[in-house]
């Protein structure tokens, strides 16, 4: 048989890569490779994207010997996709995997055959002259093997619109003048994946019955060549392969032939095989290849099985020689994990983050680096992308509006309502996307500040107080003492904040909107009597709002399909599911003609309170002395205003995001300030930065790379930083306000569903829920959590352990008549974290959590790496981790 | 380096194995393989089993030069287990992946290292004596490395209750008597999974500072021995291989080590380095695995990544080296794709489906097969799995027994009800336990002829009819004409309901439930005043069960968490969710205080119709020629009997459940036959089999295979087939009667929450259901379904729209006055499967759907085979579709 055993190959070729090692090869004289192109990471990194693109296409020769036909059965670009034959479809695009022995044989037959680099043929006819004139051929064969080389091969091309037709159904032979592409060809809509200058490969493989020996030939065109109808889309071919031989190997030559396209696609090979100048060049570069390949054991893998496109490819500059990095040292040394984990928080060494030491030194500093990028704020708005963008926060806006509305109106009894909401909402967010540091921040008047303004309606209904002049000097002391924090630049502490400290907070809030929601709805299941104007014989039925609309609502925000044809449609209904669930449930309630409790909405464009007018009075019924004792809420509102508005600041501001215009945390904080004596003095509702849907805004606008290959996730380019979509948001909410008469048709408990699932959604998206249920897995069924790898369970269950006591203790404090201090509890969860560096040692709290700001400057030398160089993980770490992340979503919900 | 390419091997060895093709290798004179060992495929499977199962453990040398120490890193039994060193815990188990390069350095560093094949060592001692006679060592390092072996190495001992401890965590000198396992190694609870004459392979790897060059030893003992504490748990070792040297090549010492194990845990590769004879023999092991192992590219795969264990490993008989399949041809051919798939429906070439052709030729024959196993129907019985499934099988019945006696008092105006249902089921399951040809089969009065049932009583009050006696009159008509069925051996022809009738069959039924259950909750909510006593100012309140309690009902069935400690009480919550879900709904309402209507039970053991006798009078105010007229009905509930009784057997006696008893057909529809009149006569529901709850049942006596090796699934070994278990469900069933005045809290909505959910259920499990889903999916978002992979899409929507087509016509016929044919439009069904054998090809049959009985015989041989071997589908479609399938719990609702 042709057969070859590993270490079987022929020995003028083994010896001859033998004696030349593979490290000096690549800076070997003939090889044409630049001395320092693998070996310097980043030159490396910047050089490989230079050459095209390449898409590769495997022609196998079937139907020998009766009715000999060229078709197309495979094709790559990153993954493999194979020809249903049955079906008449391609494949999904998966990992390509192969037999060992294919990639032998192979070798073995090139290092035999023909290998022509720089060829000048420029036409398939010129090129079938060259391929053909190899010695063992006589003439008559040589002539047979052109024509076959030249006849047409079918291609099953799928358009999106139309069902999959066959390219040149009915295979002819291919005269000289039909080399110019066909038109099917052209209408390829492969084609469109290509950017400009992409180019092809051909792999021609199968069994011919008139050869005696096998025949391999590749082929490096000098300048690529659009080859006739042989690739079915019309891109210049660089690499021509032949694999052809008698019928004794089987499907051994698709294999073959599977294997030169899968190293073709791999851009390493690709990059060797460029520049190689001679055959041996080509066998160094499969070996090279081999070198890196992964080996799963048969016994234990299924060869058939297709594997799906990993969720991310490792990193080409990781993909060094193991023996050059061996050479070199540390100075090609890998980043270890921890140093890439330090990559997720580079704000905390931001010079952003710095303190200046000067008097609002923060703020003029953020004002400074803002101010320059002004113009380019609403240049970079001209996009279509904005529009859809524009379309999707609104609905998600107004539906915010009309919940916090809807629920503020509950909590003052009337106070402010629906009206103010969307007053407040439009005036605010439009001045905030003016003017602040983060202009994608869109504001919200969010739970906790809810919760305070529940408290503070409590406390002041309770000693008869007039509550909105009383809210007034509240309102206007937060001013006072936020400005303060921005003066002494006390937005530097949110490089204390981490993840202990944000899932601290979102939990509770979550936990919060959770318990709000199940027992209102309690509530309303107990006390049918309270039910408005409708016939007494008439119950009440809660209505939940479809969940599955929902969920669509905040997972749709990453919509892959969008180059498809429907999905413009299908986008739309994910971006409408939101209202579609409240039309939804406002229909079922007006259908069933239930007298639920509704949205209280004023008929006119007044406020909701009767008899006020829009200003507030700054004493009313209160005492004088009101106005300064107003200062102690105040103090408590500043401290929850700036942990809620920082918190959300550093999420936004995460290095994952690549924002280039950077942050303005002082800024933002200053325009908060700024904003809360304006909707005091009106009876507005407060307004700070709300997580979830700024991150929605910036999700919406992400830009991301268009030519991908089949298979591939598009790569993430960053966000457009603007200040029109958000201003656009705010036009449009306070346009709405007129449509507020409709709004009475809303039920209540309808908005109760909604905050139900948000806080369900958002509590359950944090990597503290998973660590809760740990605690209750046995350690055989509990998932591959990379945190679990590196810290002992105990560990883990302990730092669980610690933030569900705080959380307990918070909850606690918030359900007595204590609950007033609650924001200095809130704070308190910093210091706890801090303490925490007692207890678990640095590297526990860097798989845990993250490192404080002076823990980070003294670990990376001592604390951290022993460990990993001990167990050897800095290899052994899937790369998944470090990759950027998706943003997330879910992570708070107000 | 010590780096190796690929072809730069030793020359002396890779001549030595060039020499002798693999093909000849196996049966060469010093090999000691037997000559048709790996040729007959068969024999192969045999022998291969034969071998006592190996663990593999590494114990890496860590710490040099400072404080040199063994650690066990890793183990193997199928799958690999890394030791995560932080966290202090076993990684789960995964597939284990290597670089290529690991291999060839294993290999050549084993070409030039000390082999010892039989070794006589007996102890751990002896064993260091052994593999230390190095000539290239001086006697001083002999002396150093002897003492370095004999160091106790370190395990992690995981114990399942307690955290876990590091075996001898303070490493000492062992002296020659701590030879001795020691206590903890005894305790090791990893132990119990190895079945006696397990064996073990203990592989240490590591670079010590001390040797000028690698050394590699390669030991397999004459007669296994406990090599004192080096491996974790006291088997006796097999193998031992011993991979030192100095630090020059890193980490590689490790990965060869991690190889070595790798290559062990291969069974060919164990099988033959078992019978291995000489060096040559090893590396030809060596070389034959890596023939088989399937390499995936670089860039597309970070070899970082853990695969989790396949659901299905591929054969060891699939695992033939190519070039022996290739040589012997035709003899050992692979069974094709379409053989596979006939495999499946054995049953229809199955004797018990041929047709005797005498009158009740097909009965006798059942009843003379089934008595030969009747005393082991009651000895198969004593097994404490048993007494779970009893338990388990008693909810799930008297859950039946009150929905549907519920529904039945519903659709019959209260003429029967839950004492019925619970009277009738006790009575005849446990008749039909005794007496059937399928004893695992549970009796229940099923949604099909509910739905006959309710069409009769309206009839009959339209017509002021006595409803019992013509009911009786029809149950008799139905015995008759059942047992002329069986007296024609009609059972023969379930061999044409193929899966097209059967969920065609399922999503009418469970459309009928989701109907049902969706307009009765609809009703309630206009219909508030029909309610009962309570207040009138009190509403109704929809309470839906638990969807995750009740989900984990049908889900739990498969329990793999056995061996927990706390699966005992996981299983229990599981198996009484769904009563936890009717007890939660029941104290809801009540607590609420609803006034929901309640299911009717009477509270005395009397029929539920006032003023009846037990015994239903034969005329009663009928006409005397109704009980003639009553053939009409009672011939189509006899169609509709046996359609649900037959295609409910057909899914029951499926292949994939290794059934050895065999099925019985005749026998069964003979059982529900004689039950009829019994039945009828006391005013009780009638009977047929229910296909969810005998799955179930099955699927609690499920015998699977003990001993498995992490990460591997439990093999599974057949059914528990007895009669015992169904007696005693249907003995308790009947002492709940005297629980029947507890039943009557309660609430109907919440059986139509029941019902909705097992129609949702049962509608989302077939394949029909999913290709419905494929009409709304672009191709390019599809699922990676192996039927798409060989059908084009186009014909695939084109099945599915005549499957619609047929349902939505039957949906039809439901609800209009003809209803009462609906049945003969039910059989209807194989006759559009029959014809659609006009439109599409066998191949395509055989994808969607199944082969009908003659198509079946005469297409092997000339339809399906060329279309495999054209597209070579036989070598590339996943083994995962020929395994035998987990029972379908959910292909059917009644």
């Amino acid at each position: 048989t042709e057969m070859k055993l590993p270490g079987q190959e022929e020995s003028d070729i083994s010896s001859a890569s033998e004696n030349v090692p593979t490290g000096e090869l690549d800076s070997g004289p003939g090889s044409g490779l630049s001395p320092d192109g693998p070996l310097d990471t980043d030159s490396r990194e910047l050089e490989v994207p230079k050459d095209p693109p390449l898409f590769i296409q495997l022609n196998e020769l079937l139907g020998w010997p009766h009715a000999p036909e060229w078709k197309e059965t495979g094709r790559w670009v990153l993954f493999e996709e194979k020809l249903e034959v049955g079906a008449g479809r391609w494949s999904t695009p998966h990992v390509p995997t192969m037999a060992l022995p294919s990639l032998q044989k192979l070798r073995s037959l090139l290092a035999k055959g023909l290998v022509l680099l720089d060829c000048p043929a420029l036409s398939l006819q010129e090129l079938t002259e060259q391929v053909t004139r190899v010695e063992s051929l006589s003439p008559e064969l040589r002539g047979k093997l052109k024509a076959l080389l030249l006849q047409r091969p079918q291609h099953l091309i799928q358009t999106p619109c139309t069902s999959p037709c066959w390219g040149s159904a009915h295979p002819r032979e291919a005269s000289q003048e039909e080399e110019a592409p066909l038109k099917e060809q052209h209408q390829n809509p492969l084609r469109q994946k290509f950017a400009a200058g992409a180019e092809a490969g051909a792999v021609l493989a199968g069994q011919l019955g008139f050869l005696e020996q096998p025949l391999g030939v590749f082929v490096r065109l000098r300048d690529p060549v659009v080859l006739g109808p042989l690739i079915e889309v019309p891109l210049p071919s660089r690499f021509f392969c032949l694999l052809l031989g008698p019928p004794t190997l089987g499907r051994g030559y698709h294999e073959m032939g599977r294997a030169v396209a899968i190293l073709l696609s791999d851009l390493q090979f690709q990059w060797r095989v460029r520049r190689a100048s001679s055959l041996h060049d080509l066998l160094a570069a499969l070996d090279a290849f081999l070198e890196e390949v992964t080996v799963l054991p048969p016994g234990r893998w299924d060869p058939t099985a297709r594997i799906p496109p990993p969720k991310c490819l490792p990193s080409e500059h990781k993909r060094l020689p193991s023996q050059l990095r061996v050479a070199k040292g540390p100075s090609v040394r890998r980043r270890t994990p921890a140093e890439d984990r330090h990559g997720r928080r580079q704000h905390a060494a931001n010079p952003e983050l710095r303190r200046t030491g000067r008097l609002f030194g923060g703020l003029v500093q953020d004002v400074r680096r803002k101010a320059s990028w002004y113009p380019s704020d609403f240049l970079d708005a001209l996009h279509p992308q904005c529009f859809s963008a524009v379309l999707y926060i609104y609905l998600a806006t107004i539906t915010n509006a009309i919940t916090f509305g809807g629920l503020l109106g509950e909590a003052t009894d009337g106070a402010q309502g629906v009206l103010e909401s969307f007053l407040g909402t439009a005036v605010t967010g439009a001045a905030f996307c003016l003017i602040a540091g983060q202009p994608l921040t869109i504001l919200s008047s969010t739970g906790p500040v809810l919760v305070f303004e529940r408290l503070l309606f409590s406390f002041s209904r309770d000693h008869s107080l007039d509550y909105l002049p009383f809210r007034l000097w509240v309102g206007i002391w937060v001013a006072i003492f936020c400005l303060v924090l921005v003066a002494t630049e006390a937005s530097v502490l949110v490089r204390y904040f981490t993840r202990f400290t944000e899932e601290g907070f979102c939990a509770l809030i979550s936990l919060i909107f959770i318990y709000d929601a199940v027992g209102k709805m309690l509530t309303l299941t107990h006390a049918y009597p309270i039910q408005r104007p409708g016939s007494p014989t008439y119950g009440c039925l809660c209505q939940y709002p479809d969940p599955g609309g929902n969920e669509s609502q905040w997972t749709s925000t990453n919509p892959k399909d969008r180059d498809d044809i429907l999905s413009m449609v299908r986008k739309m209904l994910g971006d409408f599911s939101s209202v579609l669930a409240i039309l939804l449930g406002c229909g079922l309630d007006a259908f069933l003609g239930l007298a639920t409790p509704k949205l209280m909405v004023p008929r006119e464009f007044k406020p909701t309170l009767p008899g006020r007018g829009w200003l507030v009075s700054p004493f009313g019924a209160n005492p004088w002395w009101l106005s300064v004792a107003a200062a102690l809420p105040a103090l408590l509102l500043s401290i929850l205003i700036f942990m809620d508005q920082q918190i959300t600041g550093v999420i936004l501001n995460r290095a994952e995001y690549r924002l280039r215009k950077g942050a303005g945390f002082h800024l933002d904080l200053f325009c908060v300030a700024v904003l809360m004596p304006f909707t005091s003095a009106l009876g507005l509702p407060w307004y700070v930065s709300a997580t979830v849907i700024s991150l929605a805004h910036m999700d919406s606008l992400r830009r991301e790379s268009r030519a991908c290959a089949p298979g591939e996730a598009p790569s993430f380019l960053g966000i457009r930083e603007q200040r029109l979509t958000g201003l656009a948001v705010f036009i449009l909410t306070g346009i709405s306000i007129f449509l507020a008469p409709i709004l009475k048709f809303i039920p209540m408990p309808l908005l109760y569903g909604i905050f139900l699932y948000m806080g369900v959604t958002a509590i359950s998206s944090i990597q503290f829920t998973k660590r809760v249920q740990l605690l209750l897995i046995p350690a055989k069924h509990q998932p591959d959590l990379l945190f679990l790898r590196h810290v002992p369970l105990s560990r883990v269950h302990l730092f669980t352990a610690i933030q569900l006591a705080c959380l307990g203790l918070l909850w606690i404090i918030k359900s007595t008549p204590a609950a007033i201090i609650f924001p200095i509890m809130l704070l308190g969860l910093v210091g706890v974290r801090k303490a925490l560096e007692w207890v678990f040692s640095p590297q526990e709290l860097l798989w845990l959590d993250e490192l404080m700001p002076e823990k980070e400057r003294s670990i990376p030398e001592k604390g951290v790496e022993p460990e990993y160089s001990f167990s050897g993980s800095d290899s052994e770490d899937s790369e998944l981790m470090y990759q950027p992340k998706a943003p997330e979503i879910n992570i708070s919900v107000n």
